[in-house]
């Protein structure tokens, strides 16, 4: 008897603390901003938690990717996927009856892999590694390529070897992303100019070929993608990045081997550059129909796994928050853009493109906001804007839970709307979720539809139909 | 040429979009709080940082957890499991070098979950069902029970429809978790009293059993165990959990025939208490050796999957904030002890033991930490003391790096630490990780090592490990 009252004693208890944890609510009536208190409007506040509770309950944030991922998959610049995701993007913003939808005509890179890519130790009985060519690198001979492997650190290594020991030889870069970074974002980024600067780099000291350590933050043997850029005046030499694991056995047969030897083979070729969209639905502004707000994603991928969080996620919250602002009879001022940018991966030329023709047409862009950083919790905005507006902003994070948005950061934009802030100096906006897994899958085969989370993509698109609300109904 | 420099541009877009997101180290010199500028010491927050560095680039929380559960398993109290699970962890910390490690006796609960259980609607073909029974339930006959289905949303739903309905009957309650709310620990708790009180609330009304849906937030059709409460005075009648998509087929049977009749067997048993223990590594205080400081988690977990995050990941961080100010030669002033608390889920004995003998000793425990609600990042605390204390806390917030700990809120604890409040008045503190994914695992088979992030895991310690580092400096 003494156990079982114990038993529901501990039951009690467990409820109690479960129920202490929900007051996870924020709707404070004034907070503090700035040492002085501020009223908030509670009305505001009820507005953002309903575009929460739609997107929570509906989901179709999560059942437009599944559909992006599961039945068109990845959507290189240039393919039968992007062409594909063009127009049921489009008829999906039509039957969703936004006020307007339509293309920009884009001219896009067309590269493609051809062949599974082959790189292997010579011979070495596990000499097999696991490889993707980056974006736009060139093809090795047919046959394949042979040469010896020097490895570096480093673009100031390259530098600092000159051509007597780089002349004839792969170049393998080896610098690992640091983990101690805890925004992974900062990871990728003291990595990256491996990727994209390397192989030009290597290529003006005579290498042959370069093969970089994939940049990504998981431990397993799947390689990353992703776009590498030929210098115009140095000869173009193929390459490659390697899984981790794979990265870590090359290493190893130096070690035993410097004369190491690596076979790589590779059949990529750029072909004419090929037709494609921006693709674009608007609510029209009531009372400022002329302020345009962007909202955007980009609709390309790599050519490999689905493009889930990069970007597939991007672009189906950027549809979301029209759908949600017409759902809950939200009538914006300003009118409202959802914009599947094309190219970003490879080229830029959708944003370009949507920068120049709002020059070219005179538009008066408010502000543009990119989700291209996955689909997992949010965690706050970077905005590059005045310091004025990123204090208003800063004044409405009362308005959001706590376990959703928390940070109004100075800083922050996209590959794909920086143009519109270069030409017309428009602010911009970058949604941060969570960064701990996006490099897991970045660019890989891994990112895949199953590993995004239907809650959190939602939380996403709430949070930036919430800022997203605010700024049309108070300006900057 | 045209071309290539375009992609050149956008990657140097691309770079420059990515540094601008690195700087997401907060190391204010000052920092406003209350409308106050207030001197942060950046030693405190150069200190912090270490443990972040030390735990993302070391990995030795994932590393053992990943020995609890991939080489120990599932730890239900009393099982063969849990013994090896307080043996190995008494010899980890032993070979850490902790300055006391010791154990504390303590009997537990003794369910044996028995064969697999069987659910299955009478005389359907599809009816097979996912099933668990609840922790603590009773067996069926053992040539099971079949009865006709009573399906219900709510305890008050049983006490409207009384015996007349009731009665011989097997009670269905189908209350699923409310997506709404953002936080999933609310979603949970909104729907665990049917878990809980219905099986004794059915049997009040004469019911023969009772089947839940399960109390999780995944749409999939995996069961969720956990405990229930029977009410000493009331027969004990079977009771299980069964997966969301069994759930609906059961209610759509229901639908079709309302005379659905489900077939139940389940073969648990409670044998008598057993031996077992509170598992304690301690680092003795150089200036306040009597003051306590107990970061703790639970060691047991259900019978299915590994308790990778229910509870192994909180006992492994409990031992590795201890680990990381060794490996940081922190001398903690105060006496830091590191927990494993014995059966949370099905008894909170080693919890209510820890507090009786804290008691008993005339221990001074300054405050009390518990983690036990997931691996995944870090977002804030909720602490349960005087709102000076929480006032202080909050002045340390900008010490951490915004994608880490953001808030401060007031009420917190955990389970097994609960009881040392009510006993000696203990302040508590509960860590709060992201909850999005947590109750699609929790209770499940599916609360596997695979889920749990190697960076999320270190982020939850480190962002421990930096609290209890202030705490033991400045006091509460």
């Amino acid at each position: 008897m003494k156990n079982l009252s114990l038993y529901f004693s501990a039951a009690l208890l467990a409820i109690c603390f479960i129920f202490s944890g929900c007051q996870n609510s924020q709707t404070p009536q004034s907070v503090e901003q700035n040492g002085e208190q501020q009223e908030l409007n509670l009305e505001d506040t009820k507005m953002i938690k309903q575009l929460f509770d739609e997107a929570l309950t509906s989901r179709e944030t999560y059942s437009l990717l599944d559909h992006l991922c599961n039945n068109i998959g990845h959507r290189l610049s240039g393919s039968a996927g992007a062409a594909k995701a063009v127009e049921w993007t489009e008829q999906v913003m039509n039957e969703y009856g936004f006020d307007k939808v339509y293309k920009q005509d884009v001219m896009v890179p067309n590269w493609k892999r051809g062949e599974k890519e082959v790189a292997r130790i010579v011979g070495s009985s596990s000499g097999e590694l696991t490889v993707l060519a980056l974006g736009m690198s060139v093809a090795t001979p047919a046959e394949g390529l042979t040469a010896e492997v020097v490895e570096v650190q480093s673009l100031e290594d390259v530098e600092s070897l000159g051509e007597e020991n780089i002349k004839g030889k792969i170049v393998f870069y080896n610098r690992a992303t640091d983990q101690r970074h805890i925004r992974t974002g900062a990871a990728y980024g003291g990595a990256v100019d491996q990727r994209s600067a390397g192989p030009s780099t290597a290529a003006k000291y005579g290498a042959v070929g370069v093969v970089i350590r994939s940049v990504g933050t998981a431990f397993d043997d799947v390689p990353h993608t992703g776009v590498t850029s030929y210098q115009d005046s140095i000869p173009k030499i193929p390459a490659a990045a390697l899984g981790y694991q794979s990265a870590d056995r090359l290493t190893e047969a130096l070690k035993q081997n410097p004369n190491t030897r690596l076979f790589l083979k590779m059949t990529c070729q750029t072909l004419e550059d090929a037709p494609s969209h921006n693709v674009i639905g608007e609510l029209t502004g009531s009372e400022f129909p002329d302020e345009i707000i962007t909202i955007g994603g980009h609709l390309d991928s790599w050519d490999v796994g689905h493009g889930a969080h990069d970007d597939g996620a991007g672009c189906m919250q950027s549809i979301q928050v029209l759908r949600l602002f017409k759902k809950l009879d939200i009538k914006p001022k300003r009118t409202i853009r959802a914009v599947m940018f094309m190219n970003e991966e490879n080229g830029t030329r959708g944003g370009l493109k949507y920068a120049e023709l709002a020059e070219k047409n005179n538009e008066n862009h408010l502000i543009a906001l990119e989700s291209d950083a996955g689909a997992f919790s949010p965690r706050g905005f970077g905005v590059t804007a005045e310091d004025a507006t990123i204090e208003k902003f800063r004044s409405w994070l009362p308005h959001f839970d706590r376990n959703t948005i928390t940070f109004i950061k100075k800083g922050g934009g996209g590959v794909d709307i920086n143009p519109l802030r270069n030409t017309l100096g428009t602010p911009t906006i970058g949604f941060n979720p969570d960064s701990q897994r996006m490099f897991d899958l970045h660019h890989s085969p891994n990112d895949v539809f199953s590993t995004v989370h239907p809650r959190e993509i939602e939380l996403g698109t709430a949070s930036i139909a919430g800022l997203i609300y605010m700024i049309d109904k108070y300006g900057l």
